[in-house]
């Protein structure tokens, strides 16, 4: 039965009345110049509803940290106009932040079974003043949230029960993809719901919100059944072989492949990695995997089977140092041991900047003469995201009046502006916009106004928000150049040296190595000390800086580097 | 007229007599299990030959450091032997180390015209208390060097000059192919000499040395002309816009066909960056590029002319942050100013682990509504490496009796193992080695036996192997946590403590909102000197440790972090 369910909080008393003069406000707060941290608000007089609320991954510019959340400053500061907060799917880059945005803000969150299941794992992991509300819809439902009427609609994506939103707001209707392809033979048999996209476009739809990720893609992107017909290839021709296949743990078609053809050539299939154990497990009590009796084994077990028999479906398809694939690559999983009768299937493609990670592992595979077989060699992987002509066949169906590209970095934003232009729409009905940027939208016109607070929040362990920018300049100084510390007890009223100046250094150079230099930093600090009490400088900044200058200078000469000096001035 | 020169040294005494017992060594001090830093020794008895001796790039792992060289301690232990060193071709990986191997051995270096002058720029950044003896050669060449007789035989690649060898050796004739592909419309008409490989397959070749780059690729390098193509196709497409083309500066062939197009298309050339000026000049005054009169102008000059009279060819195409494409893209470049009538052409592909810094380029001429055609979403590059079938060609020339696959990282070795089993080649007669290792060769049998000092050097600034294993440890730590320096100056005597603790930490947390976290430290680092003082403990270790333990758990309790502790305790 279709669900109709009024969220929380009163109806805004403005719906209605006032639906000819205002404007509703779309606005990314992140997923735009950028791929991760998903979360797009949509305001109309006093409501607000929330889509998405995603994690984003570090780059090379921020090391030591573990991810990044969006800002959510706008949405604290309009805490009492917000609705609701409505999930497409259960990826990271699209619930990751919920553990921590839920903290303060104490909002229903709307999604489909599968995606509070991840979710419900994630939250556990976190403590809460009050038990945040999980409502679970199904496709189809339409909520009323405020102002809003958000549906529920079925689409294909690399993991299951994902859906994209049709909302009804006093404007007109707004159509978010979250992401989506087409997949005409997915593997639960649920294509996307083409018809009610079609129906949708039919009624009329204003704004479209459409992902952009594959964008410069040309073509269609291929059937998860594609992957299917690699598998059973790969599993004919390796009757003598136990093969392990690393793939994404949200994955759940995936796996349900992987398992559905192990089943067939009367392998058993044993789970490692963490993340892999916990979505399998989850998968299975929510039915949204279904295993052949007597097929899966714990991974205690395999030992009573021989390697022909065995399938492992494992963790690590992304290279990550601490993952069940990366271990037994480096021979440190204590429960499976890799050997030439073992064939490795990546089935994943290195998502940008984990190229080398992955690199690795093939190597140290080949190394031990064990057989890979990887995206860049076999089909063993197709992307979850719509190609051109799977975006064109949704502004098709939609007909949108106004578009507004979604999850990408700028190239991906511009070349979706360029497909949809191809289509026909005028460039001013298209708005590549930026994360905190306000576009109002009415019935018959769209325009930026003006921008919200936003930005990016760094987690480093427990720490949100405690790592600037001041912060990551300093750890990308000290990961060049290492640091001196340079350290003197002075006195400055008999203006001497009491103790010291003693020297220490990390990641400069070898000190065992290095003692004459290190000799030469002391004596040159200590001439700046000294020189500082003949001229009257005795103000410590004055110290300080005397001493960092000169030995600046000095080390650059001498080695063309520019170790971080820190010198600390004790006065007695 | 081919020239047979007789390399310095004298020739060895038991060349001839002691042919048939001694054994032909075969050592890579580099290249192999990684992607740069080619260099291979060829010994037998008292004749040692190089070939190649290029530099690698630092990965994730190594901050900091500019490039990684060979270590070259078996070379310098065995000088006396050395006869030569024989270059390959002009490309950093093959010749970026000798400026620094040069220093210690005294031997002179062969290679092609373009190649020297590349190599003579380089050297002359570095001075030596002996002028380096360069010898110019060219395809057909035979050069005497002990034992051993190199001949030069040409062959395609992404830059000009390229040859592989074929070394007649006492025990038989060992080719090392250097970097290849068969381009059958090279752009200056000379096609890799099949020819003569084939002969030389047909006298008997006993071991090959092949390049394995691209042995995961199958099919062949499409021909350096299709590039030209798809720069017709954009030329003609692109009459009103401003042409800026990025690629490595040593690919002369690409050069040539830009500079070509251009004229074809009425357009003004004008080149920037350093090293493609640098490249240039030095291709047009050795032979190796033709460029029509007037064609060329000078960056200061394109004010002259209308955007789309103009073509600027610059450097930059692997996103290099300070390279001139990069400061035109950020709108930093001094001569050149972007704007939406540029057309930008990356004519390179991303060298694995640069996606993310091409990918920055791309994004800031998006944002700036600069087209850009890239090797993504058009041909405008081909790979200067031999893919699966021309591999096979190499091989079905020249018929080797041994192969030891070099040039690639392990999955590469192996992948080209295969491509040889394939071939009919049985395993037995595949060596995939190591760095160091030393195959040991002679008229009828090869074997692994025991191997040689090897690893790698790394530069950072004027530093050459003053950076290590440790120091990169310490450089990764600061990295991802920062560090906290507490400082004290104590007198043990009296036991208390004259001042401090003082605490300073830089990279950790942003201290101005942490004031109470950075006490805390202080405190317990007070607390736990105290305690030493209290239970006897006055050896300065001791209390360092203290203070260091205690503040590193109480810091991962609190933050989930690890920084680096330095205590710097004084005693007055």
């Amino acid at each position: 039965m279709k669900k109709r369910i009024m969220a929380k909080g009163k109806q805004s008393k403005n719906a209605g009345a006032a639906q000819n003069t205002s404007k509703l406000k779309v606005i990314s707060l992140g997923g735009l110049q950028e791929v991760g941290k998903n979360i797009t608000v949509l305001e109309y007089e006093n409501d607000i509803i929330i889509i998405d609320c995603g994690m984003g991954f570090p780059d090379d510019e921020m090391p030591g940290v573990d991810f990044v959340i969006p800002d959510t400053t706008y949405l604290e500061k309009n805490i009492d106009k917000i609705r609701g907060i409505f999930i497409t799917h259960g990826h990271e880059d699209h619930i990751g932040a919920l553990p921590y945005v839920l903290r303060d803000l104490h909002v229903p969150v709307y999604a489909t079974r599968l995606t509070l299941g991840i979710l419900r794992n994630k939250l556990s992991e976190h403590s809460y003043e009050e038990t945040p509300e999980l409502i679970e819809c199904k496709p189809g439902d339409k909520i009323r949230a405020g102002v809003f009427s958000i549906e529920f609609i079925h689409v294909n994506h690399s993991i299951a029960d994902a859906c994209c939103f049709a909302i009804k707001t006093p404007v007109g209707t707004v159509v978010h993809t979250g992401d989506f392809k087409i997949d005409l033979t997915p593997i639960d048999g649920a294509m996307i719901d083409i018809a009610r996209l079609g129906q949708l476009g039919n009624e009329g739809v204003l704004l479209l919100l459409c992902e952009s990720t594959n964008a410069e893609r040309p073509g269609y992107t291929p059937s998860e059944k594609n992957v299917g017909a690699s598998l059973e290839d790969i599993f004919f021709k390796n009757p003598d072989k136990r093969i392990v296949i690393a793939s994404f743990s949200s994955n759940v078609h995936r796996v349900q492949q992987i398992i559905d053809t192990s089943a067939h050539y009367k392998r058993k299939v044993a789970i490692t990695g963490r993340s892999m154990l916990n979505v399998v497990s989850a998968a299975l009590e929510l039915g949204y995997m279904t295993v052949p009796e007597n097929v899966l084994i714990d991974i205690n077990e395999i030992k009573k089977y021989s390697l022909e028999q065995l399938t492992l479906i494992t963790t690590g398809s992304q290279g990550e140092p601490m993952s069940a694939l990366s271990r037994m690559a480096f021979a440190e999983h204590d429960k499976v041991e890799l050997g030439t009768r073992d064939l490795v299937v990546i089935s994943a493609s290195p998502i940008p900047g984990n190229e080398k990670l992955v690199g690795k592992v093939i190597n140290e595979l080949c190394k031990k003469h064990i057989s890979v077989i990887h995206s860049g060699v076999a089909d063993v992987h197709v992307s979850g995201h719509a190609c051109q002509e799977e975006i064109k066949m949704m502004h098709a169906l939609l007909k949108p009046k106004f578009l507004m590209p979604i999850h990408g970095e700028e190239r991906h934003l511009e070349a979706h502006k360029a497909l949809a232009e191809a289509m026909g729409m005028t460039p001013d009905h298209i708005f590549v916009s930026e994360i905190g940027r306000v576009l109002e939208v009415d019935k018959n016109t769209a325009r930026f106004n003006g921008t919200v607070p936003a930005g990016r929040v760094l987690v480093d362990g427990y720490g949100v928000g405690d790592v600037g920018n001041i912060v990551l300049r300093d750890r990308r100084h000290l990961a060049q150049d290492g640091l001196i510390v340079v350290v003197a007890t002075i006195d400055t009223i008999e203006r001497n040296i009491i103790s010291g100046p003693d020297v220490v250094s990390r990641g400069f150079v070898y000190v065992r190595e290095a003692e004459e230099l290190m000799d030469e930093i002391r004596t040159i600090a200590q001439e700046a000390i000294l020189e500082c009490f003949e001229s009257d400088m005795l103000d410590w900044n004055h110290i300080k800086s005397a001493v960092k200058d000169d030995l600046t200078k000095y080390l650059y000469a001498k080695t063309k580097r520019k170790p971080m000096i820190l010198p600390v001035i004790m006065n007695v």
